[in-house]
């Protein structure tokens, strides 16, 4: 069982290695590259958030033209996490590589609830996409309370 | 003659102006926001240029998926140069504000370019990824050349 679990690991961190190694030159390029794409997305989600909120009167295509950036982005961050782009610049915690599995399974479960918003997005329901909005920041906030350096 | 000139600067102004108003809440968000796009777009750009430039086998799959990604973010900066942004981490040079025609058209044409590109990369020709990469690199000096600080 232990064995397996080691082969497990083995092939999650290969898995995560090889685009890394394949398209960063250096860890720095590969974190430079992820707090970007965070970023990004981060100012995309938050317009959608400021409808959302009710601060922003809701727009059912701008709402679809940023859930779809944020879709794009929510698949970019992951190959960027690879060996050696745990110290320099950045905020990412040691469970990122220690605990891969769960990490991975928080960026399965991101990547899932945006592809929901994408299509709560196209149906122009306003509730639809509040919900969907809401499972996202959860599961924003659940990788970063385990895997991201409080600030 | 001027009049026009002043009218039409005025309306290129306040078209940019109004999303960045929208959109960030402080010029440092905007001039972050912009940079983490350039960062984005160069990675998935440079990918492709690894293919063109034979340094990694040709994969037209990845092409296309990084074309798309780039094509996403050839239209995303541009609100993010609105008044105010012309100060603290920023390489943008003044003529950005102050020839806004020029600064839109290279603009226009880069994401024209890369719209090129993307079309390109559907077809699996690549020749014809190589004529399009050719002429956004270009597209991409031309604007840097005259609009960003040299390093």
């Amino acid at each position: 069982m232990k064995l397996l679990a080691s082969l497990t690991l083995a092939a999650v961190v290969s898995t995560l290695a090889l685009p890394v190694m394949a398209q960063f030159q250096k860890p720095e390029d590969a974190i430079k590259y992820r707090k970007s794409v965070m970023t990004v997305q981060a100012a995309h989600f938050g317009r959608i958030g400021a409808m959302v909120n009710g601060r922003v009167p809701y727009d059912a295509k701008v709402v679809a033209d940023n859930a779809a950036i944020v879709e794009t982005m929510s698949k970019l961050p992951w190959s960027a996490f690879g060996p050696g782009t745990d110290k320099g610049e950045t905020r990412a915690l040691p469970a990122i590589w220690t605990e891969q599995a769960k990490f991975k399974e928080g960026a399965d479960k991101m990547q899932s609830e945006v592809a929901k918003l994408s299509a709560a997005s196209k149906t122009g329901n306003l509730d639809a996409v509040k919900t969907a909005f809401g499972a996202i920041g959860q599961s924003c906030k659940a990788c970063h309370d385990d895997f991201q350096q409080k600030q």
